[in-house]
């Protein structure tokens, strides 16, 4: 599948984003003509630099205006599109999208607009230029694919055909069906973006809140599986109006963005028979293998989270904390003498003591903070295979002769992500901190991860993508310092856990240690360990000295009367520090730790199946959070 | 006029809103139930502190689905609103607002509804508690004012009255007309919040996007007289869910919602007819008086910008970069041995150099920035009267005894507002210079100010309530870092233009040397001067070295493609470095220098009556200096 993207998808200059599409492995560009417009390059420095990268220059874009005119306006209007014709010989360019006319058009005639057509498409001719006609959702009276198919169908001009774009089609919810009606070689061009749901007016929605594909809401399967039964053999190009895009790392958007398009034509070469399927029911003729879709190693789902590693530099703290939790002291790694290992029945946490002479390039050397999380995947090594075609970047990692072979991709948050090939038994690496086994009952629920705000987008598609997580519907979280977004990424049976929250302090959206951004201060991270009997957790706890994070007695009161809870129940919530929610599949009792570094614990009881994280109480968590941190800072 | 604020409006703990409440000023708070649940202060302490604040408690906040449901949810639902009774006992607070049913309504049946509102009427009355019943835009059988208000008269219970919130009934655009129907007595509460204009889903809208009064596009000095005409006598108060205000400081933010609230008040104070016009309107008796409305010194519209103050620690590159300009050295002031003064025709710019020794506490030390504007008002003194009492904090300055009396106010950027008496003839100050008069035809055209994000509303009320400057509607800008938001304020005859332009970068929302927040790369701000002829002007900048913004040959091509214009102006245009826009008014001509520190000049020429700043050519100059920062930064 040839990939492609419109320039205004990316930050920087034109320079910059052409070398970013390059460098992310895109086989071409659109041009987005304002870029060139404030570009002090030169069309043809422009089209010898693509030259010079190895990247086509598909499209000019946009053209605005031309049809639906009285024709004094129209003979304007092809002088116009005639220095573009120009300006696209000297770039190299050999197509120009069209917009449906939003704001000249007075004339609501299909006639008018055919005929005008199709003299564009001779002028067109004449430099040897393809017209790709694209219905904008908010066209003035031509705003439909299907209504722009029938006008490039009636003008049935060589230089005439159509530009299909997912965000002007299914933002209005047309039916897809109209589609397969269209030869391949009459679809000049196609745009890719997806969308979240949001209720508001179509242009500020697709100005600002486009995003890639397998990162809204749409099924794009669906519709590129459509495209590609109809026989279009073209570039699949994403155009991408986003906000944050537009004012994050260049570099990242354009890998973030080909991992989209990557991931979404194995979602459609896996599954041949649907391609072959869609186009039977609509009956057309096209051999939809003319896009050349190539697969990807197959990942399913992981079955659980194997491990979280920490990084410390207040080794003594940390350990102590976890001790007053309830896991145990297992041992040293045999190979590297400053990573042990402490358990708690399932649950395993990897300590990694940074000190100044372990400190490496690779390792980020201060504070206590999450530093990766090992998944248990059915193969481990397709699981890698897919990770490194999607462009994810691999964890440089120093390993013994004997040691199980690990290996893992950083994160968009800067996390280590490690594959761990599943086994119902104790996992073989164990064996390296010198433990067979443990009978305790507990467990990882839960891993919350904070996430840089410019980067949430890509986080989605990254877990989507790489280890076929879902994303639930996100939800805003009130805290004293601002709305926290939390959007949680889980499997189906829900083994794999992990809540993504982004601060809203704009300065706060690095993790530390990890070292994205500038850290003012760090939105904490923790990791939620699910027990058998909270009250004994924390029976424990209190006897160990743990510092709980303390809660309010106006929560208790606030409780009972939003739960009808029997009083004595109530007290021993209120003694042991544990908070309480309920949903009709069941009941939620929990404790939090207090933070060290960037890290807190949560220890977690599910009675039922109660589903969620106890979101009634992430707000007190965070104002408590919030207290302790001012009292520090003061 | 009692004022009144939700904490929910406020960022921090209870007791920070609280704090900062009664500092802005507001008689009482709302206590939103939340803030209270994730607070470890008790109701007692919470009514303590309130005490010694000097604020009172005016209404416990929200509660949520009581009515329009079946006998046995009915009887859990009223025994939810005890336990809520008793709380506001402990707090102090004898009105609690009730919402119209979203989550639960089953029932849709007036009948019903007003039995159970008698019914929790009695139940309220036996905890001497008002409920203030209010139409949610959003609720399920009610929706509206006039709906909640029939079923309050029908319940006719004297503990049982109605709320009335401006967001839920003005973003609905209900007719406002009944509300005169309503007596006084029977609002127990007010809330109000203004909006900006958007078209989404209201309950998104109302959730993240409210501001306060004059920061939004919405008539709420009507809407405040229609309520005053009923004779309500109550607090006037303020529910903001804003996500900026979540996260920016509280005790800004509180002063800002006071500042909305004084102005609103005297908006209509100003003029007592309207009320009365309304109230005859409506046929109510009402006496319109009931809310004690104080009305403010008089402002009227500035008549211009009398100066623009740069301070700057490289006096030579700027003043070389003014001489460039045309701009005359007058000379230095005669008490101030670092301030000098450079005209061109009545554009006058003071620059204050800053030296190690002049650095004084409230001068701010590196960089070239702009420092102040001197507005010119029809009363000095009237004027600074009026930004005191909106809580303007006022400019430390020194000043001689014989020198004129210049008073200021801080804007939210941190720039220097000051009040200058208007006078046709020469500015009394500048004789202070050594100067009497100057004939160059020549002014300063426009200021376009960078603006911190989190203080962009507060911004615009601020120009808006202190100067009587309008907003016209904003306007996003594409740059190679991102969109950057332009939000024009201006006198209605044009004399004062400010464009407030907000950065896309978070980190780079602060204006260097002002002080606001950390600068990484500060967002440039200008000073556009007028002339009459652009290509002289350039001439001159030309033989005397001006280092101009470069313009890519790529802009001049499609300035042709865009316009018909002569090939010779084009390249007139060109070799002069020249922009050129147009509308159907006029035409624009203008260029733009490279930018010291944070400053940068642009000179322009208006032909006919053309309105514009060229918005078409933002986004070149932004492209163009976003090169030349990573030229510097490389």
């Amino acid at each position: 599948m040839r990939t492609s993207i419109a320039t205004v998808c990316l930050s920087g200059t034109l320079e910059e984003k052409l070398r970013a599409a390059a460098r992310a492995g895109f086989d071409g560009v659109e041009i987005f003509e304002q870029d060139l417009v404030v570009s002090p390059d030169s069309p043809e420095a422009i089209a010898k630099l693509a030259g010079e990268l190895g990247i086509s220059l598909d499209l000019y874009q946009p053209f605005r205006d031309l049809e639906g005119v009285e024709e004094a306006q129209f003979q304007k209007n092809l002088k116009r599109a005639e220095t573009k014709f120009q300006l696209m010989a000297r770039l190299g360019i050999d197509t120009i999208l069209l917009c449906s006319n939003v704001g000249t058009a007075t004339i609501s005639d299909d006639g008018v607009v055919v005929e005008q057509l199709r003299r564009l498409g001779d002028l067109a001719d004449s430099y040897g230029v393809n017209v790709a006609y694209e219905a904008l959702a908010w066209g003035r009276f031509v705003s439909e694919y299907d209504h722009a198919w029938d006008l490039v169908k009636a003008a049935d001009h060589p230089r005439i055909g159509t530009c299909l774009d997912s965000f002007h089609i299914l933002s209005r919810n047309t039916d897809l069906s109209r589609i397969a009606e269209i030869p391949g070689e009459k679809i000049f061009f196609l745009q890719l973006a997806d969308a979240p749901a949001l209720t508001m007016d179509v242009l500020s929605w697709s100005r600002h809140h486009r995003v890639f594909p397998g990162e809204g809401a749409w099924d794009l399967s669906d519709f590129l599986t459509r495209i590609a039964a109809t026989g279009y053999a073209g570039p699949v190009s994403l155009e991408v109006f986003n906000d944050s895009f537009r004012q994050s790392d260049t570099n990242r958007t354009a890998v973030d963005g080909l991992r989209s398009l990557r991931w979404l034509e194995a979602s459609i070469a896996d599954t041949p028979g649907k391609a072959a399927e869609s186009q039977q029911s609509a009956g057309s003729a096209g051999p939809g293998s003319a896009l050349d879709l190539q697969p990807l190693p197959e990942v399913e789902e992981p079955r659980g989270i194997n491990y979280v590693e920490l990084s410390t530099d207040d080794l003594g703290t940390l350990t102590r904390q976890m001790h007053q939790l309830g896991f145990q002291f297992i041992g040293y790694h045999r190979s590297k003498p400053h990573v042990q290992l402490w358990l708690r029945g399932q649950a395993r946490i990897i300590v990694s003591e940074v000190t100044e002479e372990a400190g490496t390039t690779s390792a980020p050397v201060n504070g206590t903070f999450l530093r990766g999380i090992g998944f248990e995947v059915t193969d481990s090594q397709s699981a890698m295979d897919r990770a490194a075609l999607l462009h994810a970047e691999e964890v440089p990692r120093d390993q013994a002769h004997d040691d199980e072979v690990l290996r893992g991709v950083f994160a968009p948050d800067g996390s280590e992500v490690f594959f761990h090939q599943f086994d119902a038994a104790t996992p073989a690496w164990i064996k390296e901190f010198g433990h067979d086994h443990d009978e305790q009952v507990s467990h990882i629920d839960h891993v919350n991860l904070a996430q840089p705000s410019n980067h949430y987008d890509e986080a989605v598609l990254f877990y989507t993508s790489l280890l076929a997580l879902h994303a639930q519907s996100s939800q805003d979280v009130p805290s004293p310092s601002g709305l926290v977004r939390s959007q949680v990424m889980s499997s189906t049976d829900g083994s794999v856990r992990m809540p993504l929250n982004v601060s809203p302090q704009p300065n706060a959206e690095a993790v530390a240690g990890r070292g994205i951004g500038s850290v003012v201060e760090a939105y904490p991270e923790h990791v939620a360990v699910a027990c058998e009997d909270i009250f004994q957790a924390a029976a424990t706890a209190l006897s160990r000295g743990l510092d709980f994070l303390p809660v309010p007695q106006n929560y208790y009161e606030d409780l009972d009367s939003r739960f009808d809870l029997d009083l004595e129940f109530l007290q021993r919530l209120q003694e042991n520090h544990v908070l309480y929610d309920w949903d009709e599949h069941g009941e939620f009792l929990h404790f939090y730790t207090s933070t060290i570094g960037s890290v807190f614990f949560e220890m977690i009881e599910r009675r039922g199946d109660y589903l969620g994280f106890g979101a009634p109480d992430a707000p007190v968590r965070l104002a408590a959070q919030h207290r302790k941190n001012s009292q520090r800072g003061a």
